[in-house]
């Protein structure tokens, strides 16, 4: 009974902090081992104590990470609503809008909630600098001479070693390096479609996607996007026998968030197996799960070899380097093509920093500490939000990643707002950027991988009232 | 009476030594003023010596390096022939006789005729390495920030500084860099054409070239190419109103070496800008010059826009480096698209490396002696080809750049060929890889960026019994 007790009052003590805020949602619990000495307890008592805040959704456990203050169980804002399939021809590029968001990315005065790139403090930039000091002495004629077509068999071989999640099923010879991301993506569409093919895209969808998709003269179905769960398998189903190509962020899509879950996956695999329809899976923020593991891409269910499985770590650790993967299942040929004709090779130097980055457990080290960072944001976004937002504004709830998708007022078109925004040196991006259709006009993406801070929150604050000044 | 007496004695006796071979084809000859203390006598009489060897042809002034034993007067083969217009649609791609020459090109026992690189030694890669560390020392956070997409500043400032070719028409700010030219050319091709546009190149073409307009889907007119002039703007005429756009390499055409005459630039882009069709002007040999100055670009006569000049730092620092650009005149907002969806921005740090390397003189000196080391090479292969290979071998007469071309006789097929010299560990690019129709069976291209030394010399001669065999 003693025990008991004990633990009950070290649960009661906490939930009162967090409900006076000394701790504040987002932070981070102190430790099992700190707790056990400050009340002189066992450690079963602290754990129990944790898990009685646990049960009530006052506390999550982050894998390897410890305890952070929750609001699961308290969600004051609901999800954003999932897009209608439309099948009207497209609207109107939303070209203009995207060049104007992106014309104040280079002002460092203005707060970039519209960036899809990580803040510098959360990379390990001094790290990487040493790790290219070493390479350019390690490399070959310091890497002035063409690399393979296929690119570095170092970062291939690595990144086959460190595919955990796809359980020894990928070798080094089934990788090609690319340019980022957005390069391999290109260069999938490049080999799989011609002009006038139809390629099935996310609602909201990543507006990059969507301008290669558009440069390549294809045409886009959107596909109805749940803020969970993702890409609507019944609406693929029924226009699969029109595409020619599937292109999916499966894992923490951009900008909801949501993670399909391990089923859908499955399913979709085979549906697009059964009609032998590519899947380009953009997995590119599988790596910042906030869950208790990293989850699978779609191309652990891939037999016949139809995923085309891109990566980078221009989210993860460094944009500009430019380093970026696919594993193109049977299309690999193609890749190999593409890729020599649009450059070549890639540059030998920065694919080896990574290599060696990755190699040594350093990557795994730097993901923990980074996902623990964007958890915790995510939750400071979210309490900011629905602190000084309106009533009634509608919030993702992003497993991972650092994309936060809001719904507003119909009332407010978040275009002009952008506008305001900007002139208060808040920058964020316009729901319209993330499709082709005119909708999402009343929706913003936020990026939450900058460091939190009172500015911060005070520019959310601003923002806020902005929206609320719009009503 | 005396002083001319003294300058024909030298001259006589210089000659007697290149007859002799104690001064052999494509050797520098010493200084002027070494002559003078040599012989004792005044500058001017050196002088009036060497005038009068030039002007028997026997030895060859270039600029700022002085003379070297040159041939030009007693050539033995005589230019290969011109290629007559074909207008059937294309026969056959000779994609895997490429793909066979590319796959030997990791092998380091191999001599590699075939590739389109400068030999490591000719290369300052130390210099370059250097470069690359203090680069990596001022570049904010190491450039793992996402560079703009238009490309380092510090690189557009300098290449625009240092293009004294165009007379200080090209500002930073018209430039646009690319990861080599290859992806600039890529790039122009995508911005100005749709699939199933017709565009104008070379005939014989490089390969690469060839291979991206058959990935963008474009029909190919192959323009009968003169050894020495280029381009036949009488064909070109003829074929005008078809075109979408052209692709050529104006200076120094790879594989024939040859250069268009300024006249015919100038008439060129009259032509292209007439019909508005733009000209993509591929000039990446442009400052490997066999003459006195650096040749002047299509670009140079561009008043309307139509020209996108494209260039690198591939054929003369570092391949591996991916560093290229491109003036696209009044398709930049285009390019600069294209490169946004394709790839976001390309990395810093190689891009600044090579902004130093040019900004402060270092550059204009390494091309000095490149292009001194090439000249004299060209002169040596040509007189190894003219003493090891068969009688009526017909060999192109580059005036820059470094691929020789050589046209056999009917009876050799040198994709056959190719698989013997193999064999002997010797690899040249044999023609049919320069064009989509069946011609060119008879001929190859020989690259004489290669250190010359007696293995080289005897690579050649192996390759002319091997030639002989054929007969």
């Amino acid at each position: 009974m003693k025990k008991e007790t004990l633990y009950v009052k070290i649960a009661k003590v906490m939930e009162e902090q967090i409900e006076s805020e000394t701790l504040k949602l987002g932070d981070k619990l102190p430790s099992i081992r700190t707790i056990q000495k400050l009340y002189n307890v066992s450690i079963n008592t602290v754990k129990q104590a944790y898990l009685a805040l646990e049960s009530k959704s006052l506390i999550e456990p982050r894998a390897k990470s410890g305890y952070f203050v929750s609001k699961a169980g308290r969600r004051k804002f609901s999800l954003p609503s999932v897009a209608k399939m439309k099948t009207t021809t497209q609207e109107k590029e939303p070209e203009d809008l995207i060049s104007k968001v992106f014309n104040t990315l280079n002002d460092q005065t203005i707060t970039q909630f519209s960036l899809g790139v990580t803040a510098n403090s959360m990379l390990p930039i001094a790290k990487l600098n040493k790790g290219m000091i070493n390479a350019i002495r390690r490399l070959d004629n310091g890497g002035t001479g063409y690399e393979p077509v296929q690119g570095s068999v170092n970062l291939r071989r690595t990144l086959a070693k460190w595919s955990f999640v796809l359980e020894g099923k990928l070798g080094e010879d089934d990788l090609v390096t690319t340019s980022g991301a957005m390069n391999a993506i290109f260069n999938c569409l490049m080999a799989v479609t011609k002009p006038g093919d139809t390629v099935a895209i996310e609602s909201p969808v990543y507006f990059g996607i969507q301008q290669i998709v558009k440069t390549l003269g294809l045409k886009a179905i959107e596909i109805p996007t749940h803020p969970i769960t993702g890409v609507d398998l019944e609406a693929i189903k029924k226009v699969l026998p029109r595409l020619n190509a599937c292109c999916f962020i499966s894992n923490f899509s951009n900008p909801l968030g949501c993670l399909m879950p391990d089923e859908h996956k499955k399913e979709l695999v085979r549906m697009l197996t059964e009609y032998d329809i590519p899947l380009i899976e953009d997995d590119l923020y599988g790596n910042l799960f906030f869950g208790t593991e990293r989850p699978k891409p779609c191309k652990y269910y891939d037999e016949a070899g139809i995923v085309m499985w891109c990566g980078s770590v221009s989210k993860t650790l460094a944009p500009g380097y430019r380093v970026g993967w696919v594993a193109p299942g049977k299309y690999k040929e193609k890749i190999i093509r593409q890729k020599l004709v649009q450059t070549i090779s890639t540059p030998s130097l920065y694919q080896e920093v990574i290599a060696d980055f990755m190699e040594n457990g350093r990557y795994d080290l730097h993901l923990r500490t980074l996902r623990s960072k964007l958890y915790s944001n995510c939750l400071k976004y979210q309490g900011a939000i629905e602190a000084y937002f309106p009533e009634h504004t509608k919030i993702s709830q992003p497993q991972g990643g650092f994309m936060l998708w809001l719904e507003l007022d119909k009332k407010v078109d978040t275009a002009e707002l952008f506008d305001q925004a900007i002139k208060q040196k808040i920058s964020f991006a316009p729901g319209r950027m993330f499709t082709q259709y005119n909708q999402y006009n009343n929706c913003m993406r936020l990026n939450f991988a900058l460091e939190w801070n009172d500015k911060l929150e005070n520019d959310i604050k601003r923002l806020g009232r902005l929206v609320k000044a719009n009503l």
